[in-house]
C-alpha cells in the first residue's frame, strides 16, 4: 500500500488548488497517489473556477482511491459546515479541517495509508475557531498519544536539509532557552531520522554555531564553547558523526553542503534563510520522529493567492514525493 | 586618475598570491589597474613558486605605476623586516603591514589614487605585532581623523547587497545593543551609499526583522514592533524609501530580491548567511561612509591555501572593480 492522505487544510487557503494541481500534473512531476479527505463538492467546484479538468470522485475507503487514483482525483469526503470562498477563510468550518487531520492521523495508525501530508492550516483562523493546540504538530502529538513529543522539524529540498533546534521563539528567548540536552536530543532524533526515513547508514551531522564566527573561541559568545561543542561531543559520545559548531555564514554554499547530510541549525532563520534562499518553492516540512510518515508544504494558506490559479504546486508535490520515499525506507527497514 | 593602491596584507596568507593572478589574468577579468604597496622581492619569489609568469616592477610614484600597469605588476616598495614564508607569519613584519595601510590612506586622501583595496589581515598576529586597532576599519577611522566613524560594512555581489547593523558580537549582545536610532545611522549612511557609490538615484532598502516571521505582530518577541518598525518610519521620514521589518527568511531569494537595492539585517549572520549562500567567492566588502574609497575581498588570510596556487583571486578581482565603479560614481557626482 502506497496511498498517501492529504487533508484538506484551510479550505479558504491554497490547499484545494495546489492538490487539484498536483493530480493534474500527476504524469509529469511523478505525484505518487493520493486520497484528499475533503469537501468533495468544493474541490469540483474549485475545479471548473481553476479551468482544470480534474475527475474528483468520492471513494469509500483507501482502497478504493488507490484504485481510482490514475483516473481521477479520489476523496474521503468531508462535508464544510458552510461554503467557503476562496481567500475567505470561515471559522465555523474549522471543526471540519479539525477532522480531516484526525482521519488522516487515524488511517496512517491503522496501516489504511502510507504516510499523511497535511495542507497548511491558519492559526489565527483555526483559535477562532476553538482549536486549541499552537500548531499541526502539538495537534499530531495530542492524536498520537505522545503529549512530551519535541517539535521536530526538518526542512529539505535538493540540495540541503536543516533542523532548528528551536523554533517558533523570539531571537532573544531562543538564545535564553538553548540547552545542551535539548541540542543533543534534537540532534539524535534527527540523525535517526537520516538513517531510517532518508537510508542513510552513516548519516553526518552539521551542527551550525549561535554566534557569528561560532564565537571566534569565546570572544564573540561563549555559547559555542560552553553549549554547543559539548552537545556536539555528546552526540560523538552516541555514535552519532557529528561535528561543529561550525560558522553558520559558511555552511550552506554549494561546496560546503557536499560535507554533511544536514544541518542542526540554533534558530529558526539560521535554518530557513538558506534553504529558503537556494529554493523557495520547493522545500518540504518533514515532522521528525513521529511514528507515522507526516510530511507538509513549507509555506502557509497564502490567502491572496487561493482561487487564482497563481499558487505553485511545487512544494506540495515534492511534500507528496517525500512522505512516499520515507514510507519506502520505514518499510524496508521494518520488513 | 583610475589607479587603485592594494596593500599587502598579511604577506603570509594569499594577498600576493591572489594579486598577481589578478594581474595575471588582468585581461579576462577586466582588472582595473592597481598598485600594489608590499615587498617587491618576495613578490617576485612568490610568483616563480606559483609558476605565474608576472613581471613584478618597482615603481617610484602611482603615475608611474599606471603607465606601467600593462606591462608589469606595479608595486611600490615596502620592504619586509624578515623574510615570509606561506602560511607562516611573523609578527615581526606587523609594522610593515601597518605601513603599507598608512601609505595606501594618504595616497588616496592626496587624490594619487582613486581608492584603496585591502588584503586581508590576520587579528591575532597583528595583535601580538603590537598593532592596537580591533580592525582594519577601525584603524582607517583614526588615520582619516573620524575617531567616531561607525563600522558600516556592506557585503556585495551581483544579486545582493547587505549591510548589518550589528556585526562582530555574539548574538545575545548584539540584540542587547540594537537599537532604533543605531537602525537609523546605520540605514542612513547606506541609502546615501547606494545613491552616491552605486549611483543608485532612488535607493529601496529592505529592512530585515530581529526575530522568526519578524516577531508575528509581538507575540514572537517585541523587537521588532518596538525598535525596528520605529526605526524604518524615522528613515521614512528622512525621505528614505525603507520598507519593513520583513521576514528574513522570505527575504533573500531570486524573486524577493529584485524588490530591494540593499537589505539591511540586524546582526552579522542574518547578513552573511544569505551572501555567503548565494556566492561564496566573489563578494566584495566595501566600508561605506568613509571620506576615501575602500573595498576588500571578502575573505580570511586562509594560511593554508598561501603559496599553493589554490587560492582564487574572484573576490579581489571584484574588490578592485567594485572600487574602480565607486571612484568613478563618485567623480561623476562630484565633478
Amino acid at each position: 500500500m502506497s496511498l498517501l492522505a492529504l487533508t484538506m487544510g484551510e479550505p479558504a487557503g491554497i490547499g484545494g488548488d495546489i492538490a487539484l494541481r498536483a493530480w493534474a500534473d500527476r504524469a509529469a512531476n511523478g505525484t505518487p497517489p493520493f486520497v484528499m479527505i475533503d469537501d468533495a463538492g468544493r474541490l469540483r467546484k474549485l475545479a471548473g473556477r481553476l479551468g482544470l479538468d480534474v475527475a474528483v470522485r468520492e471513494v469509500s475507503s483507501p482502497a478504493e482511491a488507490e484504485a481510482a487514483f490514475a483516473a481521477a482525483l479520489p476523496v474521503l469526503h468531508q462535508p464544510l459546515a458552510v461554503a467557503v470562498e476562496p481567500g475567505r477563510p470561515d471559522p465555523a468550518n474549522v471543526p471540519m479541517v479539525k477532522a480531516a487531520i484526525e482521519r488522516a492521523v487515524a488511517l496512517a495508525q491503522a496501516g489504511e495509508v502510507a504516510g499523511l501530508v497535511t495542507n497548511p492550516i491558519h492559526k489565527h483562523v483555526m483559535y477562532q475557531g476553538g482549536f486549541a493546540f499552537p500548531g499541526h504538530t502539538e495537534f499530531l502529538a495530542a492524536l498520537l498519544d505522545r503529549p512530551g513529543l519535541r517539535e521536530v522539524m526538518m526542512l529539505a529540498c535538493p540540495q540541503l536539509r536543516v533542523v532548528p533546534v528551536t523554533i517558533h521563539l523570539g531571537l532573544a528567548e531562543a538564545i535564553r532557552t538553548l540547552t545542551r540536552a535539548h541540542i543533543v536530543e534534537i540532534g539524535r532524533i534527527t540523525a535517526q531520522a537520516l538513517e531510517v526515513d532518508f537510508a542513510i547508514p552513516r548519516p553526518r551531522l552539521a551542527v551550525a554555531g549561535l554566534n557569528p564566527h561560532a564565537g571566534e573561541g569565546g570572544s564573540m559568545g561563549r555559547e559555542d564553547e560552553d553549549m554547543v561543542g559539548p552537545a556536539v561531543a555528546d552526540l560523538r559520545a552516541l555514535g552519532i558523526d557529528a561535528f561543529g559548531p561550525l560558522p553558520s555564514d559558511t555552511l550552506f554554499h554549494a561546496r560546503a553542503r557536499q560535507c554533511y547530510d544536514a544541518a542542526l541549525c540554533m534558530y529558526h532563520d539560521q535554518a530557513l534563510i538558506p534553504i529558503k534562499t537556494i529554493d523557495f518553492d520547493g522545500g518540504v516540512n518533514v515532522t521528525l520522529g513521529l511514528p507515522v510518515v507526516r510530511t507538509s508544504p513549507d509555506h502557509g494558506t497564502a490567502f491572496d493567492l487561493a482561487g487564482t490559479g497563481r499558487a505553485k504546486p511545487d512544494s506540495l508535490v515534492a511534500a507528496l514525493r517525500m512522505a512516499a520515499a520515507i514510507a519506502v525506507n520505514r518499510t524496508r527497514r521494518h520488513g
